[in-house]
């Protein structure tokens, strides 16, 4: 599985039925990218150079004036346009309109669905035709076009960012086919009616706005190219897209920070609530200025009265909301993942699907509308409505249930789907969550663009209507007992179960802001603050987020969060989860000394102390690859001409590809003396090839006949002192003391995007933690690849900003080549263990 | 002025007029408080040992079931007890406690001034001596009662507790004295009815709270000594106290996120919602309970329509507000500084109020209090309402200019005392807002504890209301043109313009929130956040916020945030900004170039580079200090037997306290070298020592004669090539690179904490960074003198977690007392001048 290799640059992305996995490491495609971003650099600089010559002679034949008048207006116009708020009211108002346009033909679909279904009355078997394949076939385009627009813009997105914010690079997540993929797949998949959502998917197309956007204003200035700029877009860009979703700027802005944030720079705060506000602003206006409204108002608004929104003796029924929500929201979880585990592991099936990759979204789809067919099992549980519509009537002030049995009320337009003749309104309200329940866990994993949060969302809404209608049914004329009647408000209940649920999927507290923002009522603030506080509790205690189940079953590099209430964390030291067998060398060791050590396994950097007895107090890393390969790169600042093979060579064929490396490896006088140490450090991970070298065999097919001489003299070098005067050493490694708790190690990790850490003791080097330990440490048990998270705040990437990266990624992506042409590794069978997983 | 230390133990602290400011250099304070904790701490271990002992003893006579139970009942209890969610509802409970009764001491306190006041009604000089006798004895005690037993408590506390947060250590803010002093002194300067509000300190009592709370649990459980887990608690806390005193759980948490922290754990976020949310939910059961409330609603509830709440039409008024709310916001900071800016400047009236020093709050609440007088002055300006009063009636959903002229309208209630006979209601609000700013700026000057959050609430409203009144004048019948007939809301208005103007003051957008918890309505939230937003964005163009100006009257340590929307900081590189005259030593120096570097200024690291010609790879810090006292305190533990003189010596006493030295060091067999190696580098900044040893006349006075063979012994150690082996070498040193952005140092720098960085340019040391540059560059100029901000992450304190702090520190006690003592430094006068300031 791990074999076969994508042609298209990205960070090997495996499309499997639902949402797809990574199968290479971070690293690797770190590597390619870099060289071929340096490349590319070269490429663009001769053609810079050129161009601006022909600017010159052009300039040559203009008038002064003109010229002088045009940089002016240049100038002016950059100092403007490089402004952050011309920047977010830009995306603000172009998210206000996706999201508004969006909107409009999502109902338009629903209509004519609704319109066809109407009219076909006469006949239930085309009513059934026409209410299953319209969605079958609106999902199955989607599903289509995504898949071959672009398949990384299947489902919410929101991991994605996840990951792109905390300084993983996933280029091609934003680019603008991606962008056109996941809003017209994105209009198709809602407007099918499946119980889908929008609001993942808009973080994830605001996220695009927004790089797109900062490429193109790039043109016009350039602050847009800096780094750290664009990530704090690319967060101001999520809390627009929840904002100009639900019209919640306020809950937006604070969801999109807990979802994609570890840290968060309070600096950044009002670029996201400029942005947000302005855009769900603009998404309203649009509304009244299109005659839906008569002003800006929420999007659910709610009625409930004011003077006694809620008694405090019905405080403990919105706690049992919040608790049965964390477990419902833990199930929901559990749920979603069991079947994407379940359908991958079915190899049979799984194989079929592959193939025919429309039939799982077609089934899953047929499968829905089947069961919501109106006329069929969809009159039981309220079929008929969309989720807006159901959503609206839930949030109703209304009691349904007032005289116990629901005859007697006059249920008015949406209301009615909920009242059955023979069956009570409880009854519709359970089977309503039941089947939804399953519904939207199912629906989710189709490969469409698609989110979860207003599903859930609209179950939770039931949840707490139900019981709200209970409540009302057993206190009919409310609890207070001051002799004012107040009764109990079921709507209230909806409201609180919506937030909740939502809440414990997610894993959010803000989940109560967006809710008041949606419903225009904040009356409810303390049942709702208290029940999705609950909800958190219990669904953090048994399951990960959404996002972050998604992320596993993505393998999407990343590192857990700590958990609530742990306080073991702050007990656990680094020292009990250290590795304490640190392979090291000294500064005064021999090339011989070099070499055994990088025999004994495949490491990527290496400990360089001061003296062997570790009694030194300096301890630097030397980011080992090889000594000398480095010197070529940085002496000779060495290129490759032949860019990085892009498929990965099958095992049968890299020995032969040795036969190849001569040619490669530039033969000026300079690198005589380097090209002979390259052979030192070449042969590491080939016990075969070092041994006949040994025998002076030489069993290499080589044409220019230099390779013999040269495995004998090398033999002479291995007990020369190692000249580390050139190296790429690390002076300062992070190092952390024996005593340091796990908790704070963890802080330290994901603030700065560490990889590993050595440990130290009153300046001994006595042990060394990598992410790989300490998740182990935080989970128990690994499930996931360690890959590096890059750190988000020294990430220089495209340009040129920092030298020193980028050698050492050409140092790597050289070191990479190296291995991928020597002989297969058979002594380190853990890592292809892992990669054949 | 520096010279007159204070014999508490604390960063010293100037108690001046109003608001006091930090005289000592943070880092001189941490070394005498690490020097005393170490002390503490060896007295504290032998004390536990003997304990230890007398319990064993204990136990041998008791039956062993017993003590087994007992010890599972301790380790049960533990583990209970260490789980933040108890350590947060305990807070919250507490929190809401002490809100309630401070509350409840308060309305009586008023209540007592009404009654007064109403009873005395025959005589209008009687009536004045008690409306002004009364609020100028409560003031007078609560100057007098804080100054006695807490001088830290006087002021808001947000200033303080951003500093905290930071990683400042500032003790004496989170002591029990400080407590009481707070709630107290609070309690009876808002019962006072002056314009002061109990936000701030709430957050500082909190904290307080949090601070006593946790020593006293960690008497159950070790968890409460963790220091990571302090920062967080304490981050917790301040959200509680924002929370439970506006029962605004969410808003409290967002303000308190703004207000005091840089960055921000995600991860920590549950712990503010859980703690503000139920110390929010009591607070309001409270009320309930004590049969103020039928059921929990909003502080200030508001009842505005639900259908309509605005017309689109009418946002320019909003975005009007906004902006003047903007500018206001600014002017109020700066009229706040300029009055503590004017007394101070004033030599010889601050000297005779600084004797006098409850005479400055008694005139100031003499002249507030006579015009607010009623019967004078005060009819038209509402002088009769309380603070809470005039807020209520300025949110009221009722126009008040109705008819243009305010005579039709019936005022109900409190609403009558903004009616005049003579006078227009919008004269009287003019009146009101014009008097108040000034009022609120001059009374939050008064040292007392107290916030400016309420009152410049409540001068927002007022300017809200202006605003919407005039609207409602304008526009009597609306402005909507569809038919139906909405009017206009002037309370809408009010509830706009108290969130833009305390958003403005505090330069935070989440008074938003905190607007909407408080009224119990969110249907204003586009106009809300429109306004505050334009209101944040002019504010925080002209003028720091309020905490920031307080912060840098006190002269609190701190780094300048980075504004908004300037993208130069994108475009400096800390190759701009560096300093390149980097002192340096290298592996190979001999004493003799460690001596000239030290004399050449008061360093206290050095770079340690590995060759001279600056091509090394490799860059080490070397904290100088000294290379050998060094060695005395890590081989020997040597620890002084006497304190530290707390108060500093004057220049003319330092010479003869050289005589002391001999006496201080301990003369034991093993240190005969080291105490040879210690005169070689005591004396640099003396250079008359230098030359006088030089002559080998060894003017000091020697009881024992040792002194004289040293210093002619040492010139020959002099030549001697430095032993770097035990030396204190901080290997990683924080590097940047020549092309880093000042944004990105300057994240860097906040994340980090750090006090330094050096600049490398492919491993060879070219500059170095400091906050001092850092600060330069992002203000344009120096206003404050910079100190060493501590790492809030690698900050372990009292403990012994940290060996290699605890040494570091105590090798700048160590040097620092030698440097007390040596001659006053004549070659430095940048140092002086700066502490003369």
């Amino acid at each position: 599985m791990a074999g076969d290799g994508s042609d298209q640059r990205a960070l090997q992305y495996e499309q499997t039925l639902m949402y797809g996995r990574y199968t290479q490491e971070l690293g690797v495609y770190a590597k390619e990218e870099a060289a071929r971003l340096r490349e590319s650099g070269q490429r663009r600089s001769v053609s810079d150079r050129s161009r601006t010559l022909d600017l010159l002679e052009y300039d040559k034949g203009r008038c002064a004036k003109c010229r002088i008048c045009t940089v002016r207006c240049q100038k002016f116009l950059i100092s403007r346009v490089g402004e952050d708020w011309i920047f977010l009211i830009l995306l603000g108002l172009l998210m206000a309109l996706v999201s508004w346009v969006v909107d409009f033909c999502i109902a338009i679909c629903l209509q004519a669905q609704k319109w066809m279904y109407g009219g076909l009355d006469s006949n239930v078997f085309l009513q059934y035709l026409a209410w299953v394949t319209y969605p079958v076939v609106l999902i199955t385009f989607s599903a289509g076009f995504t898949q071959i627009l672009a398949p990384q813009a299947v489902g919410s997105g929101i991991p994605e960012m996840k990951t792109i914010l905390r300084g993983v690079v996933l280029k091609e997540y934003l680019t603008f086919k991606t962008f056109v993929a996941k809003v017209i797949g994105l209009t198709c998949a809602l407007g099918s009616g499946m119980p889908l959502g929008k609001e993942g998917p808009f973080v994830h197309i605001a996220s695009l706005c927004a790089a797109l956007l900062s490429k193109f204003m790039s043109l016009f200035g350039g602050i847009y190219e800096n780094e750290s700029r664009n990530i704090e877009m690319l967060a101001a860009a999520c809390a627009v897209g929840v904002g100009c979703c639900f019209a919640a700027p306020i809950g937006g802005v604070l969801f999109s920070i807990e979802v994609t944030s570890t840290f968060f720079a309070v600096r950044n705060y009002w670029r996201g609530f400029f942005a947000a506000t302005f855009s769900a602003f603009i998404f309203r206006v649009l509304a009244v200025w299109n005659r839906d409204e008569e002003t800006i108002t929420a999007l659910f608004k709610t009625r409930f009265r004011l003077d006694f929104p809620f008694d405090l003796q019905e405080l403990p029924a919105f706690a049992v909301i919040g608790i049965a929500s964390g477990f419902g929201g833990a199930l929901f979880v559990y749920l979603n993942r069991l079947i994407v585990q379940f359908i991958r592991k079915q190899k049979a099936i799984n194989r079929f699907l592959m193939k025919k990759r429309l039939l799982y979204p077609a089934l899953v789809t047929l499968l829905i509308s089947t069961l919501t067919f109106p006329p069929g099992f969809g009159q039981f549980m309220a079929g008929k409505l969309t989720q807006k519509e159901s959503l609206v009537t839930l949030l109703d002030n209304r009691t349904w249930a007032k005289q116990g049995i629901a005859e007697d009320f006059d249920y008015i337009g949406h209301s009615q789907a909920w009242k059955h003749p023979q069956l009570n309104v409880f009854v519709t309200l359970v089977l309503f969550i039941v089947m939804k329940f399953w519904m939207s866990a199912l629906a989710t994993t189709i490969p469409v663009p698609c989110g979860a949060f207003m599903p859930v969302f609209v179950i939770g809404a039931a949840f707490g209507r139900l019981v709200g209608e209970s409540m009302a049914a057993w206190f009919p004329d409310g609890i207070n007992t001051d002799g004012t009647i107040y009764p109990i408000v079921p709507g209230g209940y909806a409201v609180v179960g919506a937030a909740a649920l939502s809440g414990a999927v997610t894993h959010t507290v803000s989940t109560a802001v967006i809710v008041f923002e949606l419903t225009g009522q904040i009356s409810h603030i303390l049942p709702v603050m208290i029940a999705v506080i609950l909800a958190n509790a219990v669904a953090q205690s048994l399951q990960p987020s959404l996002y972050d189940s998604i992320i596993r079953i993505k393998k999407l590099p990343y590192l857990p969060e700590l958990g609530w209430g742990h306080h073991e964390k702050y007990n656990i030291r680094v020292e009990d989860i250290m590795v304490r067998d640190v392979r090291y060398i000294t500064l005064n060791c021999c090339y011989r000394d070099l070499h055994n050590v990088l025999l004994t396994g495949h490491l990527k950097t290496l400990a360089l102390v001061e003296s062997c007895c570790f009694l030194s107090s300096c301890i630097c890393v030397f980011v080992c690859l090889c000594v000398c390969l480095q010197i070529s790169t940085e002496e000779s600042s060495f290129s490759p001409t032949r860019p990085v093979p892009q498929k990965p060579l099958k095992p049968a064929l890299k020995r032969p590809s040795v036969v190849e490396r001569p040619t490669e490896i530039p033969t000026g006088k300079k690198h005589t003396y380097l090209h002979k140490q390259l052979q030192t450090t070449e042969f590491p991970n080939s016990r075969l090839m070092k041994q006949s070298e040994r025998k002076g065999i030489g069993y290499l097919i080589d044409p220019k006949g230099v390779w013999v001489m040269i495995a004998e003299w090398e033999e002479k070098q291995l007990d020369e002192q190692v000249n580390f005067n050139n190296c790429k050493i690390d002076p300062a490694p992070f190092q952390l003391v024996e005593r340091t708790s796990l908790h704070k190690t963890h802080t330290i990790f994901s603030l700065l995007g560490l990889d590993h850490a050595y440990v130290t003791s009153i300046g001994r080097l006595i042990g060394v933690v990598s992410l790989k330990e300490l998740r182990k440490a935080i989970e128990g048990s690994v499930t996931v690849k360690g890959v590096k998270v890059r750190p988000p705040l020294a990430s220089f990437r495209d340009s040129g900003t920092s030298s020193s990266e980028n050698e050492a990624t050409e140092l790597h992506k050289l070191w990479d080549r190296h291995k991928s042409m020597s002989l297969p590794r058979e002594h380190t069978p853990s890592e292809s263990d892992e990669k054949s997983q």
